[in-house]
């Protein structure tokens, strides 16, 4: 994750006299400099730099803090491990690259057993083997009490083909993979005390099954790497990003980025089956408002011309994806959302971890 | 820093319920499967992978946790963040590579001042820019009550140059930059309430001085990038590795992978000018005991043909960097020590952060 993409993790927990993450990045983006090899530095999801090869290099990284990111009694370590590394590498997926290489640094608590920390890594190798990414190298530590992982990815893409956050045009579609909002309704979950347990061997009604699709969402997401990558490839995306705070969040970033505005269409937002489900009748969360604004999805938002849409609706049938066009780029800064042809400002309102 | 370099950190908080730093690296490094492109995996100062480009590429990481790596109070938050990078360059170094780009991950307590955050970031550029290294993204969090920092680094050499752990042979010379012990005293300093304070204006005796000395090889290491580099580039050393553990032990890694053993002269140890003077008539610590032992000196350790004297007489001279022929590799496992002529077991006991 770039310093930019995190920067409400720090938020519920900013005083006065610390500065936000979005303040301590700003300040790192603007003493970073740029070096000719450098094509895509501090900012984007991941960092694009050119070598002596044919194609750029890609490199990320993502930290999760307990506490913050996770807790262990939350999830297994096989689960914790596999989505620090799911987190970096959705980031390579959001340049429309293959990731290729992963390095792990860990701090761990003194009194960690072999086998959490034996499932821990087989967690991260497991979802490495899947992916095609070779674990390269790392570092361990002793910690205080908190578990601490660092993934970093290095991947690589043709040259000059990675796609950033600055390229969306006005007139652009804009689309995003699989649906939304589950990730954020299984950390309320997790919250109030549901856990993933295994479905009874008797069957079970709809509501455990509800639970656990959202509740998978957000232990376990699978990073959209063949999809990013075939963007990629095949040039079809103009700017992109994977949705790791928010939707609404996310898409200001790239809006920021490319200096356009955007207007989403409700009714087209595709809402996790299980969020529309449980939603039903709750008065506890709206749909909507969970699709719009929660984070940890790890589904890719993109920018893509209209031409493309034939292109695009084949690809998301050859590789079984859902994508949706949600609504368009415009001139002029700021996203609107527009509801039964009524037009309101929709605000980045990007989801917080409240752990 | 690799998984093996930094094998000690953990075993003064190992418990019989957790597995020592060693323990965990030894399963990471069997379940990490290489391929093609993986030229060199977990287990040595830094990965080798092989991309699209003529050179290869290399990566590793390096992560200083407060209270085992460093303390708020014996250090200005410049000086930690210096440090952090310094440790991943000088494994980058270690590979005969040159360091090209670095991403940093902070996870930093809740009350951390800007002032503490800006310093800690201004120390990485300062390194980063006189390394000609880029900063090219990262991540930060909140933690609970202590810094984390995790360091990446990407470099690159000459396809098929990178000089690891293992390619030591019966008869080589090995050697060491600089002069060692400084960076273990300093920690002992420290630990006794000396501090890294500005020399007086109207000067000072030869104690603060060599204290000084002392704590600036503990606190603000130099790593040995150019030299790294240049060995490299003309394929003067057979194995390398960079002295983060204690001579005793990083030998004992390169003798371990490359399957031969070491005699090493005690009277041709380079001895720190400050360990030499604080130690003469004291009895609380041994200067040869520090220079064996003592860690986080961040020098070369290499091996090279007894061929190659002049040429590295020559490089020495021309990088202004001293280089010493501490002894020789010998077929056979094991490393001894010749003092005066007679030869005792030396054994790995590489430097163990105590904070």
């Amino acid at each position: 994750m770039s310093f930019v993409a995190r920067s409400l993790k720090l938020l519920p927990f900013a005083r006065p006299v610390m500065p936000s993450e979005s303040e301590i990045i700003s300040r790192i983006r603007l003493r970073a400099r740029k070096t000719d090899s450098v094509v895509v530095g501090v900012g984007d999801d991941a960092a694009v730099v050119r070598t002596s090869g044919s194609k750029d290099l890609i490199a990320c990284c993502d930290l999760m803090v307990e506490g913050v990111h996770f807790r262990r009694e939350w999830a297994s370590p096989k689960l914790i491990g596999r989505k620090a590394l799911a987190a970096t590498l959705s980031d390579v997926a959001a340049m429309g690259a293959v990731a290729k290489f992963a390095m792990v640094s860990a701090a761990l608590p003194r009194g960690c057993s072999s086998e959490f920390i034996d499932n821990l890594f087989e967690g991260i190798f497991e979802l490495a083997d899947s992916c095609g990414v070779s674990i390269i190298g790392g570092d361990t530590s002793a910690s205080s009490d908190l578990v601490f992982i660092d993934t970093s990815a290095i991947g690589e893409c043709e040259r000059g083909r990675a796609i950033t956050r600055s390229g969306a045009q006005a007139g652009d579609v804009i689309y995003v993979t699989g649906e939304l909002g589950a990730s954020a309704l299984g950390l309320m979950l997790l919250e109030r005390g549901v856990t993933l347990a295994e479905p009874s061997a008797s069957g079970e009604g709809a509501e455990p099954q509800m639970h656990r699709e959202a509740l998978r969402k957000h232990l376990a997401p699978a990073p959209r790497l063949q999809l990013g990558r075939v963007l990629g490839e095949r040039a079809l995306a103009s700017a992109m990003i994977d949705i790791s705070d928010g939707l609404s969040t996310d898409l200001s970033h790239v809006l920021d980025e490319s200096g356009v505005g955007a207007i989403i269409h409700a009714s087209a937002i595709p809402i996790a089956r299980c969020v529309e489900s449980l939603s039903a009748g709750s008065s506890e969360f709206d749909a909507l408002e969970l699709a719009l604004h929660g984070g940890e999805e790890y589904e890719l938002l993109f920018t893509a011309q209209p031409e493309l849409k034939a292109a695009l609706e084949e690809l998301a049938s050859d590789l079984q994806t859902r994508i949706t066009a949600i609504g368009e780029a415009v001139s002029g800064g700021g996203m609107l959302l527009e509801t039964e042809g009524n037009l309101t400002r929709l605000a980045a309102r990007g989801f917080q971890h409240r752990i």
